[in-house]
């Protein structure tokens, strides 16, 4: 059976593969759900990833993570994750997302859209592969 | 001639003042528009108003903040207007306050709305006498 | 019996006092010890107590802070205690003591000691009214 | 002409060496310095680099550093420094590294010093490899 959240996980980890592959670093919040599957697609493509953990404990790290970068910042540390970012590709619709979003519009940074809110400012893509084209473009 | 902008203006005021009288402190990001107006309203009514800026300089405050913080932290410093918040009520509708929400719905605390995005968990009121009200329950 | 500790106690009990009989606001971590007697100093004069607390819970603040400033940043706070400062008396010898001093030196900011670290840059004191006129010169 | 500083960048470019050849990871401030010079160190020997920047512009960072992290925090990007570290090498005397020194001791990390602030707590190094020698042990 595969619900939603499955299918976001397949999503976020054709978008770490592709990132990747085109020569990118995958900065994240390094925990579980949509943010392990993009670290384990970058890792299946060799590439590096860094998460950037709510903790100061190293080990809430999902394990495809290379850099684990305890902060002991909760939740503020999201808006670490929108500043070490060149660009943004949200995945999925929970409030840490949806935070994450407004900062990096809020810094004028642009924002890919998969499977999210709905958002003014964010462009939207209609699959992992329309998504990290335009994020790399 | 009176634009949205200034409708939130009078509102903010109106919220601020209304939050001051019932014994609330006001807690913002301490700059102008939105922020300024509520400030205002809240002085206006003999209430307490705290401003965590974004910069490191307190000449940023609006002149309505009594306890003025400087931060330094830039727009991360969003985490820590919704940390100090025990509710937050959200007018207007910019990133910035967009990335409030979110925090403050993450972290699992009431988001009031005024005239602001329309985010589930977000429970909407009318007017600043509904806001207020629904805030201080 | 008294030991060193509540000599600090009573020290700071008393730059809170005066601090507060001249007009000015007590910023600080909030919690108990030093910054206890700081702000219960301050509010034996009538003064403004702000304590920047380290967990996101206002329950840890001492019953002498008015404005309670949950930040959920852990030690990462106490950059923003200096950063709210116009100037730091700096009392007693524990590490977060010393990481204020450091950032607040790094600053440019000017940092009075009184029975704390011995390092370049701090303005020692030999009580709390020297100190506390050197901080308000 | 060599100064003190230049006999600190050559200790420096060491550790960053040493920790490298030994597996490592160098996480920095990412400026100049004796920033660069560690970071220099572990990528002659191949190693990984991750600089947390102060500001939000990742130009800033030295020509070294893998992992360019700017944050946008200031100075208080220093206690993410050290919640990143599982032990500290604190090499100079600069405020900004008082600060970390002070930061990791607070939170029971070990510190190794070379050439830098006589702090209790400290556990002094007579030079890199004794130094990347206690850190690694």
């Amino acid at each position: 059976m595969i619900g939603p959240g499955d299918e976001q996980s397949v999503a976020a980890a054709e978008v770490g593969r592709l990132v990747a592959e085109r020569g990118g670093v995958v900065v994240c919040g390094g925990r579980g759900g949509v943010m392990e599957s993009a670290c384990r697609g970058a890792k299946d493509a060799g590439g590096l990833t860094v998460g950037i953990l709510p903790g100061d404990d190293r080990s809430q790290a999902n394990p495809f993570v290379d850099v684990v970068l305890p902060t002991g910042l909760g939740e503020s540390r999201n808006a670490l994750v929108v500043a070490a970012a060149d660009v943004v590709i949200a995945i999925g619709g929970g409030y840490g997302t949806l935070s994450e979003i407004a900062l990096a519009l809020k810094a004028g940074k642009r924002v890919i859209g998969l499977d999210t809110w709905d958002i003014e400012g964010i462009a939207p893509a209609d699959g992992p592969e329309a998504a990290v084209g335009a994020a790399l473009a």
